[in-house]
């Protein structure tokens, strides 16, 4: 790989490595990188302690063009990026009057005297490039070292974002990035989505696709490098849609419920759900989409049986007939959530486990239901996993179902 | 810090840096290795290539007694952990014959011939003590090389920690480990709980105390090391559980949904929802705990005011005089919940965003409501973020306002 094109990123934060999250600064900047012609190839987290970050620093210095820092770079004593970073690149920290008095101004707006201590954050590494922090106080830093660059930035990935979006992307776009797109697919399992665009790697290239798959949803990141990447870009486009067929419901930042919602607003459709094993997860992912009130009506939760009878006028026959998880039910509540006042609406009704599973209806049995003005279409799964996976999927299907009910492309 | 007790990860994998999902695998080891005795204090992830991967283990060998590396061992060309770590310890790879058979055996059971690439499976670096993975076919690898242990795990989560729980555990777990317990508090904002637990920091010591939190939940994650380390870990969790008050709804594995739906089931209490705002998301914190069924009867998701007035039986003429945003309609909501047949439930009524908000309603402006046999409380809230945060925010709160309705404590 061109070494200009490299990049690594390290995350400094001991209660990165100590307890019960992920770092996820690095997803974001790696997304960010690759408009940037850059690629991450490699990523770390580090304890809040200077010789560490020196020592990442200087590792990574041997063997990329870029090295992006997040963290560390706040008031208190524990936020030791700037000497880190001075330490490994052989230079010392000088205060900068005007930075000095940003913080000052800044603490005034807020009503509050400036503590002495906040004043390390006017610390730059010396011949650093200021990178101004719209969102909040301690201001990036970019140093340049012969063929290196080294960026700090602070930790809170809201202020991160903003320097990136405002500061390097506009610098760095004009490298000739990688171009990058994302199919959307849903209603899908990775292994059968893998064997239907296999036959394309060979002509695209097995490393230009990344496939992320989970809960019934599977990503397919394309990427194209080099001088005709747009070109290429659009190539691969057209053949991995086409490979995707119906699962296709997006693309880049599209959500299955944005989309879902977009197509039932374009036909002035109202919605509503009628929830049994997901609990109120699928209103969840519908109320998520900003808007989605002029679309969303509402829905019944119906958990225990006595409310699928009252509240959807779900027969107490049909119940004892086919038990409440069936198609039949299924469909029933659908219908029934018509009734609050909707054209369309979504309905689920399963075994999620752990418990409650039969031979007949093993755990992750989850009947689906999908009304339209034209119909009802009803759909019956076995999903894998475990409780929640089980809940996700059977959510994810059930948008799927309608939007595919609705007879709509991407 | 004593060497012997530290340790670094490295997750091997080209797509962990590529796009769009964080890595968690790291996230479960540091848990696993804390009552071993080891601290992580570095972590990272590279590409799939065995030089890369050799680079990392030469670089972490020199600061660390332990480096676990988790995936590349499956059979296909890229997994190359077993190459890269055989060059950093300077040792050849050695086909087992006995592992051969067992991969062998494990086709076979799936009902498939093994492809002749699976036997790759079988190479172990010279002197490697073989892991075995009941969950799996790729084995595991535990090799010593001095003062240093490299593990190789797969990348697969559920099989690596089957090995590390079946195979790892039994080992360190004598060496005398760090005490481990974490406080959960439920309705609550970092900085006014920082604030209050900040005077403990100089008994108990400020690394041995790490805060968590987001979205109304705040954890506190206390740490003791040493011969004594239960028995001062006792006395933190004293102190510190004092210092939390109310809001500690739990510990380590308790959910705020479950430790709420233990409380209901205790009283012989049954529970249901009025959502607005939150459009289900209360509804699926609380089916996402098993057995929920025999409190929980299920909710309205009351998005649009005629589901709130014609399903909840909030009155027109209160829905015009305070608007759909207000205490008097969440207690309304909540009262009509109570007609699905329970005796408690919780309402929601606001404004998520980034749209719908104004002077005297702000975005972020949330109504609560928790309705118990004794009576109907009620917050109001203007809760800080971003659409998915505020509704992330009301969910938590509204639960917790019930579970401190019940009175009880953890």
């Amino acid at each position: 790989m061109d070494r200009a094109r490299t990049a690594a990123f390290v995350a400094v934060g001991s209660e990165l490595l100590r307890a019960g999250r992920p770092e996820t600064n690095s997803v974001r900047v790696a997304e960010l990188l690759r408009p940037c012609g850059f690629r991450l190839v490699e990523k770390r987290c580090v304890e809040d302690d200077a010789a560490a970050i020196a020592t990442a620093l200087r590792e990574l210095a041997d063997r990329v063009a870029l090295v992006v820092v997040s963290g560390g770079l706040g008031p208190t004593a524990d936020d030791v990026t700037r000497e880190g970073a001075a330490a490994a690149l052989g230079r010392r920290l000088e205060r900068r009057d005007e930075l000095v008095a940003m913080l000052g101004e800044r603490y005034r707006a807020m009503g509050r005297a400036m503590p002495g201590i906040a004043a390390r954050m006017a610390d730059v590494v010396a011949g650093a490039e200021v990178l101004r922090n719209p969102r909040g106080t301690a201001p990036g830093q970019l140093i340049t070292a012969g063929d290196l660059v080294v960026v700090l930035l602070p930790g809170v990935p809201w202020e991160l974002e903003e320097i990136f979006v405002r500061s390097l992307l506009p610098r760095w776009q004009g490298r000739g990035g990688t171009a990058v797109r994302t199919l959307r697919l849903a209603g899908a399992y990775e292994s059968a989505v893998e064997q239907r665009v296999s036959h394309l790697y060979d002509r695209f290239g097995r490393e230009s696709v990344t496939i992320l798959a989970g809960r019934g949803l599977v990503d397919l990141v394309l990427a194209a490098e080099g001088d005709d990447a747009p070109g290429r870009l659009a190539e691969m486009d057209e053949a991995f849609a086409a490979a995707a067929g119906e699962e296709l419901y997006g693309r880049d930042d599209d959500t299955l419920a944005g989309v879902l919602l977009a197509a039932l607003r374009r036909r002035g459709l109202r919605l509503a759900v009628a929830e049994s094993c997901t609990g109120g997860k699928i209103g969840d992912r519908i109320t998520a989409v900003p808007g989605a009130s002029d679309v969303f009506v509402g829905g019944v939760v119906a958990y225990a049986d006595a409310v699928k009878r009252d509240r959807l006028g779900v027969p107490a026959a049909l119940l004892a007939a086919h038990g409440a998880v069936s198609g039949e039910v299924a469909e029933a509540m659908a219908r029934g959530a018509l009734a609050l006042g909707a054209d369309c609406a979504i309905a689920a009704t399963g075994i999620a486990g752990p418990g409650g599973g039969s031979v007949a209806k093993p755990v992750g049995t989850v009947h689906l239901a999908a009304a339209t003005p034209a119909g009802v279409r009803l759909a019956a799964h076995r999903f894998p996993g475990h409780r929640e996976l089980v809940r996700e999927f059977a959510a994810t299907f059930g948008l799927e179902l309608l939007r595919r009910a609705l007879g709509d492309g991407p």
